[in-house]
């Protein structure tokens, strides 16, 4: 064997046991016995060794060196450039390093837990300082002298870098808040009334999964209670949640997650079980998870369809026509919490998250004084206090357990999100009238060829370049705000 | 670390990956999408690779010579004991032999499944060769100059032999087939009436499950076409599955199942994640499930509890009362599967294949002769010729991938399962008058203490005969369905 087909080959059993890796996520999720907790502790852990030993293999670097400088093709460029920057990134941070991260992360997420049901800050810091000193400190290893937090960045947007993320929020933060101001003074549209029956709502979820072209026969649908999607290539499984006050809630999620998994099902099978096989970045994987969910299923025209069959799966909830639906939808609330925000407001809190742990990492914010930056921050952005730490900088799981860097891929999907949405339009004329009739195969085949499938061929921020046929800007989803939001609150 | 911990430290990792790949299988069957059939294979490929290169590990030898002559605890040495099994296993069968199995078997199940949809032995008779021929080539290995036959047994059945086997067996075959021609001339008991929700079933078999002392925090039960019980430790599943017709197809895959999963879930919790801490066989886990479902299950005590529950949630299904019941329950009806024969006619369908395959493997019978081997042991032992092929030499899937030496241990687990009811009903003295009230703590509780919480620590044979005080015989297995068949058909 060539060692090519060698490091492919090896490269591929990775892959796979990568895949077994995330179906115990799954599961864990999903199916798993309550009891079963502590001995799936140790079995992520033994595969995690297995996969950390398959990284750092000296033989990997032995076929990358005997590789150097030939000729190949794209696609076996792009997996060498993958294989080469998993394994370094795998070889630069020691093994008691990486074993005393997993460790106190392991521990600082029910610190973390505990401090926020008692709504103690303090009681969390001392965690939240150690966290930070070892995450700083395998940033460190990764940077080779580099910045620290765009070392951190690279694990999940590979060529981002915090400076360039700045620009593009600081332009965004201004106007968003702006607009966030004057929607909250205008007339709020109507909210659903009655409770919404919880297995019609997985049966309609079932339908918007299909009706947004999740493939079944490599998927299934189940409840969890942070949906999420998880696999690639012929096995990506999906979860929502129901709650019988909120029915958006369970088809949002769907909708969302069927984004995040058409994706990794949309990926040329020439890549199965490869490097290239699945989502490139966090950022554009979160491009398709919103652009789904919000440009096309959040739409005028889409909502027209899906009030529709609201009304056929639930009667009379209280919304008298399709245009008050479609401003129920998109409804602006108060609201503290991340993850229940609208399209509007979800990027100032991300922002808010991003300026925050630049400066920790650069020992520019200190723990100590944490909470009262996060505060200040909220009520500049959104005209109101936060009222106590679980409402505030208690509310996401991330941090504790080590995750810096990654807050700001959400509103970079978003940011990609509306050049692909731009770009889509100019593509599709007749989209709205497709849409209306809740056919989205016109949105969605056009994203699976321009991005899908392309997996992780090109660098993220090439992909949307060669798909938008322009750099990433944010310019194109300020438009897209500012004239929906305008619209619906008759600004 | 000293050797002995180092040696754990590997064996329970590895331990853990077994259980990755074991929950792997149950996806397969429970959960996993249909079109992802082709990249699961390469996922328990990979994971097969992982497994076997552990077992392998020159360090395990390493380790064990460096603690040769050391002075151990029992449960230290017999952990020793199936570590150096395993690797001397792995070590003797050369990788390209233990791959060319894993293909031509692979292979071999479609083939077979083709051959069985068309009652065509001949299409199957040329891959059967392949396989014994690579199966001989690989007992040989494993034989080292020994025995063929009784080599493949110890991989399912340690410490036991085809002689001895063949002793036993003897002995049962010619009685079983007496008593199963007595009861073929007397007059059959009723069957049941009407269709059963299969809702309805689901919830009285986890009511049974829960009964039988499954435990549910560390298990879950789920449908599969062909019920099965997968994991150890702390999460052990089952599956059991549902025909409107046939209720107690349900039912008693349940308590089968239940006996297999009680089993791994009673072992001592200080063996969890070790070599100890699963069934120590085949025939020993089989005698569990057996005992729960027939010697415990099918007792004439235990069914009239279930009658009533069975009435509580059908109402009128055409038997009078618990006496109808317990015969209906125990019907002995003609029959050419396997799988769906009584507890009387059971082990003629075993011993038969035993006979077959040791004569294959010894090069005594030729693939040529199976069919006719087969449809002559079959008329002779049950008194009605073989129909078809699909009913007969064709029916089975375990030729096909290379299970030689698994069907005795189905006989031997009837055997030990007799010699343990023996053995508990003598110290259970109250055991019927529990029973009939739905009460099987004494006899599960007598089980775990006996044998279940052992796990490993005693070689098969051992732990029967410590259970029983006296060493295993078919003696009371055979007392035991006299007894309860004359009863039954007032012979």
């Amino acid at each position: 064997m060539n060692a090519f087909d060698a490091l492919m080959a090896h490269a591929r059993e990775t892959q796979a046991l990568a895949q077994v890796a995330g179906r115990l996520g799954w599961d864990q999720e999903t199916m798993m016995p309550r009891g079963a907790a502590p001995q799936r502790g140790e079995e992520m852990a033994a595969m995690e060794a297995v996969l950390h030993a398959r990284r750092v293999d000296a033989r990997v670097a032995d076929w990358l060196a005997e590789l150097e400088g030939t000729d190949l093709d794209a696609p076996a460029a792009a997996q060498l450039r993958h294989i080469r920057r998993s394994h370094t990134r795998a070889s630069k941070v020691p093994a008691a390093l990486a074993a005393r991260i997993a460790r106190v992360t392991s521990q600082a997420q029910g610190t973390w837990a505990d401090a926020r049901g008692s709504d103690d800050f303090s009681a969390f810091a001392p965690t939240l300082e150690e966290v930070i000193a070892l995450k700083r400190e395998e940033g460190q290893a990764l940077a080779n002298g580099g910045d620290v937090y765009d070392a951190m960045l690279s694990d999940y947007e590979p060529g981002t870098t915090g400076a360039e993320l700045e620009a593009m929020f600081g332009a965004l933060r201004p106007e968003l808040s702006a607009l966030r101001a004057a929607v909250r003074d205008a007339k709020a549209p109507p909210t659903l009334k009655g409770t919404f029956d919880e297995a019609a709502q997985m049966k309609l979820t079932r339908k918007l999964a299909r009706a947004f072209g999740y493939d079944m026969t490599h998927g299934r649908v189940d409840k969890a209670v942070h949906p999420f999607s998880s696999g690639s290539g012929l096995d990506v499984r999906i979860t929502t949640r129901t709650n019988p006050d909120d029915p958006f809630n369970c088809f949002y999620s769907t909708i969302h997650e069927v984004g995040h998994a058409a994706y990794e099902q949309n990926i040329s099978r020439d890549y199965l079980l490869t490097p290239l096989g699945e989502g490139v970045s966090m950022g554009v994987h979160e491009s398709q998870s919103r652009i789904y969910e919000n440009q096309i299923g959040r739409s005028r025209a889409f909502t027209g369809w899906l009030f529709g069959q609201m009304k056929d799966t639930f009667g009379d909830f209280g919304i008298a026509d399709e245009d008050s639906f479609y401003a129920c939808v998109n409804r602006v609330s108060d609201g503290y919490i991340r993850t229940e925000a609208d399209e509007l407001q979800y990027n100032l809190h991300v922002l808010l998250r991003f300026d925050l742990e630049r400066a920790l990492m650069a020992d520019d914010l200190q723990v100590a004084d944490l909470e009262a930056a996060w505060n200040d921050r909220f009520e500049a952005d959104f005209g109101y206090p936060v009222d106590k730490p679980s409402n505030g900088v208690l509310q996401d799981v991330h941090w504790s357990v080590g995750l810096f860097g990654y807050f700001p891929t959400y509103s970079l999907g978003n940011v990609y999100a509306g050049c692909l949405h731009e770009a889509m339009r100019s593509a599709l004329p007749e989209l709205d009238s497709q849409l209306a009739r809740g056919d989205t195969s016109a949105a969605t085949g056009w994203l699976r060829d321009n991005v899908q499938s392309h997996g992780g061929l090109y660098e993220p921020r090439e992909v949307i370049a060669r798909a938008r046929g322009a750099e990433p800007s944010e310019a194109p989803l300020l438009a897209y705000l500012k004239e929906k939001f305008t619209g619906i609150y008759g600004l």
